[in-house]
């Protein structure tokens, strides 16, 4: 079997040194919903958590938690968040990690909790706890497949991502899992992904790295503007590879390592967006020649989070208008005289006007399942990408009754 | 017929001193397009124009109109935005107020113009000639009435409402219109709306006074977070009613004239938001003891704009974690633990933490037709309410296809 392929059928566990184990808790209604990923040597591990000030019990453990030297494990539920549950929910969460560290002999802190769901109920910990005996009783390199399954809510498809980067003649793999949908919004992990990688690598210029990887994807895709209580984007690096350790956030091959972290992130964000709650459409919006890149992402995010440009799209209408009104209320400052919008190759307006352009094409373009928007400022250098999806009414029945 | 009836069958024109006429342009497909307001003697004017960076040529020639010291017209037209039209725009929204100010044979200046629909087609002048000529030809008192029913664009009902207030003994009347729908979002008049008043007031006294009220009313309300090229909340005043003249912004005349313009704008910015693009629900959301009113208002505008908490009030769910999870991520530094949440007067959550509420209740209450948030910070002694309405499928339905 070819690299590729094993890595493909193995996700988190393609990287040296990792197990996995599955479990179905009956947190949720059907299938797995309870995952550990688990590294046979001690691991550094980072993490970037959700920027909403209301925070979920297990993402304020593991930020506690993140602050030790090494890790071993991450729990992570869906089926319920654990958030708003106050005191006895944080001791829910402390529980989870302490089950999962008292099986794998190690300390507490070692143990990174995550936990996607319904927000504001206490977590059944009699099946959480059967869920964890089940998980670390089965744990394999096979179950590592398995993993983004179990971490799925209103997602269609898993969603796993993968990479190898030659570091100084040893080939190093990295791994990602991500579950998404609804409640994606840039300006955090804004989701729950786990990134297993056999690199040796500092903790500090792990997390370095994973800051700019984020930075780059991530924090680059919107399904709807919200954003959630829990979450979570944990990466743990336990140098199995055995490649020159990476010491600090500088050098050649940390720029290569997080050069290919970023692909492994874009890689699964780009799926996020593609599958976000009833879409049927990935839209890529280019922001082209900007002067800087604060402004260029500030218009990029604006037109994504738009519900008539998304709506348009979804009904493959070339309502160009709408984007340029989009980037209009964003806050920035800028010469809409110059402005060239494109629809695939099609443009549409120029300098700031629409033009006659061929309403067939556009359909033609509007149609695919794939719609790149170009929004050429012409004022600048700088070049910023951003990723959604159309809003259908799938998006509303999905997110009408969520709860039953 | 009783003062009430009278005003409510003449809308605009219940104001002494005011004609409307109104005529089918053939812009848009059925129904009348083209109103104009008229006020029999020179009139002061205010308005409020839309934020958004691209701003519409009828918003940049009613801007430079504005400045001029009194004002006759009003001219608006559905059907065509006049938006990113170029000069040629410009060129057609000038020709607009010049052909109503020739049958007044007053200043091109004192007449205001507003369009509002598709954006970045140029408005078809032939139309809107034979428009203007119908209309003018049949200025009435009665035609008052109709000119609501010609600003509808996507919006299923017309929006009127009017108000007496004694000043020192003579009663002046203010009367307003409205068309919204989408395209509606706070900072800024994010509709169309015009207002005439027979109170005595100077220019600069009607400008604080429509400020005010904007900043309680269409300020407060929010469709879908997008803000249009066109929004334009103008107000005339023609001093008909014969008060001792407001001639500054203070004083007891001051602050009832003020008071009754912002029930006006707030009944109008009501029936805004519950007449949103394929809304069923009109949400009202309370944010109570709050520390003060700007953190008051920015809780209060992210879940009104959260996707989330609309679909789920559409769907009657009462997930109260989303309405906890939007105010987290409004930017607001709050105490969580504080808070609770009401839905109706139903608490469903208390301290930052979920209650076991009857839920037959909850779905009772989010069934009606009209549904109140009250999130209750516990942290201060501001109130602020804000208006917008749930999303459903048909949101999505009107918008996907909006211009064919």
């Amino acid at each position: 079997m070819s690299e590729r392929k094993t890595s493909d059928r193995l996700s988190v566990t393609a990287p040296k040194g990792f197990l996995a184990g599955t479990a179905r808790c009956g947190l949720k209604k059907a299938g797995e919903d309870l995952a550990i990923i688990f590294s046979e040597r001690p691991a550094v591990a980072a993490a970037v958590f959700t920027q909403n000030l209301v925070q979920a019990a297990p993402v304020l453990v593991s930020r506690e938690h993140l602050r030790y030297r090494t890790h071993r494990a991450i729990v992570m539920n869906s089926g319920g968040a654990n958030a708003c549950t106050g005191e006895e929910g944080l001791n829910d969460a402390r529980a989870t990690a302490e089950l999962v560290a008292e099986y794998f002999n190690c300390d507490d802190r070692e143990v990174l909790v995550a936990s996607t769901g319904v927000i504001g109920a206490r977590l059944n910990m009699e099946k959480i706890k059967g869920g964890v005996r089940e998980a670390t009783g089965q744990l394999s390199r096979e179950a590592g497949y398995r993993v983004a399954e179990a971490m799925m809510t209103t997602d269609t498809k898993p969603k796993r991502a993968n990479k190898s980067v030659r570091l100084g003649g040893k080939v190093v793999k990295i791994a990602g899992v991500a579950k998404g949908a609804g409640m994606i919004h840039p300006n955090m992990a804004t989701l729950l992904a786990f990134v297993t990688t056999d690199a040796a690598i500092s903790k500090t210029a792990l997390q370095s790295a994973l800051k700019r990887a984020v930075n780059r994807s991530f924090n680059r895709v919107s399904v709807d503007g919200d954003t959630s209580t829990n979450d979570t984007l944990a990466a743990m690096a336990n140098g199995a590879a055995e490649n020159e350790p990476i010491t600090k956030p500088a050098g050649a091959d940390f720029d290569l390592f997080t050069k290919a972290l970023t692909e492994v992130c874009r890689d699964l964000a780009i799926q996020v967006a593609r599958d976000g709650e009833g879409a049927r459409k990935l839209i890529t919006i280019r922001v082209r020649r900007a002067p800087n890149e604060r402004d260029a992402a500030k218009i990029a995010a604006t037109i994504a989070t738009s519900p008539l440009v998304k709506t348009a799209i979804a009904g493959a209408d070339a309502n160009w208008g709408r984007i340029l009104a989009a980037a209009g209320r964003s806050g920035v400052k800028f010469d809409v005289s110059k402005v060239e919008i494109k629809l695939g190759d099609l443009v549409v307006a120029q300098r700031g006007m629409g033009l006659q352009f061929d309403e067939k094409r556009a359909l033609e373009i509007l149609k695919r399942d794939e719609v790149t928007i170009t929004f050429d400022m012409r004022q600048g250098e700088v070049e910023v990408t951003e990723w959604t999806c159309d809003l259908t009414e799938d998006y509303i029945r999905i997110n009408a009754d969520y709860r039953s």
